[in-house]
């Protein structure tokens, strides 16, 4: 296998973290999507959608799109166990991952897109107006995770899944490209972020 | 088992349809977002995200998102199978349901949100600039869509599967509330849209 990356955009990210916390190494190539190398003809016969991550599987396949790769891994390497062991588990899982992704981490990429200089070139508009409205949504959905924290160790329920790495990388992307701040009051949200920080996939 | 349903939301469609290809008949009740009904104390207890679907299962506990409501219908009544058989199918088909969505459905959505009458009272600021902005993307995601339909039965490949739900829904949304046509000369799309529109599950 061969992941197709880019090391300082989220969504790769979210692939490296779940395949560390598999104990799963992958070769990598990096892409540079911020000089449009992931939208070239011979890229967009790799993954026709565009961007990373891709992962080309041993037969020579392409499979796109972070929670797919993240899907195929797992049935790979079922342990240690990220997406959930019965019907139950499984959807609560699914339904946590979904509220972050669509709450916070499309917020935070559309912030990024329609505000940050290192975006303008690869989006044919920004909306300024645009970008702050979603930083103010950002505030709010982080008061509200904050919230949902409350007697709960990690975003899903008990133990680390994939809710927590789609989580992670959210704020931590926030943070670099500074559309988002943690606020001390959050005690919840900072008692789980340094929960995951502190794990050895943070740093994949 | 009883859904949470509102039936002009598209969202909440995804799982009547998914439901109707399993031949399952769940009961359901109408919650008018429109109307705020989704964002009362009484249904953030049920759903703290607010919003439908909510599947509220015979234990009595909730179960939100439709994905999520959709895995768990796929564990409970595995045939006809729309997530995947095998490991490759099931990433396969979960990453042409996330290019829909992401590429689609949310652009649907937020064009609606940002653009339309009836979506003014449920947002804090409409910015139509993003709306436009949204509409053009949308125009070339359909070109696109239609594209990759070419040589290929259905959205995943040779079969019916969740991502033609989402891909169908969405289209029928857009249409809906005017932020997109299809267009005569998308051959592969027209296709396909007949297709997935002639199936009884559609009137879900």
């Amino acid at each position: 296998m061969k992941l197709y990356d880019f090391t300082r955009a989220p969504s790769p990210r979210r692939v490296r973290i779940f395949a560390a916390e598999k104990g799963l190494s992958i070769p990598s190539e990096q892409v540079d999507i911020l000089s449009g190398k992931a939208r070239t003809p011979e890229f967009l016969a790799i993954n026709p959608a565009g961007g990373v991550p891709v992962l080309q599987l041993d037969d020579g396949s392409y499979l796109a799109e972070s929670d797919a790769i993240a899907l195929y891994l797992e049935r790979l390497k079922p342990e240690p166990n990220l997406l959930g062991r019965d019907p139950r588990e499984q959807a609560t899982i699914l339904m946590w991952e979904r509220r972050i992704e669509l709450n916070l981490y499309i917020r935070v990429l559309q912030a990024f897109q329609h505000g940050h200089p290192l975006a303008a070139a690869r989006i044919k508009k920004q909306i300024k107006d645009y970008a702050e409205f979603q930083r103010d949504a950002i505030v709010e959905q982080l008061a509200w995770t904050n919230q949902q924290l409350a007697g709960r160790e990690f975003v899903a329920g008990p133990r680390f899944t994939i809710a927590d790495i789609t989580a992670m990388v959210t704020i931590d992307f926030g943070r670099q490209v500074e559309v988002l701040k943690l606020d001390p009051a959050h005690r919840e949200l900072a008692r789980w972020y340094d929960a995951v920080s502190s794990r050895s996939s943070a740093s994949a």
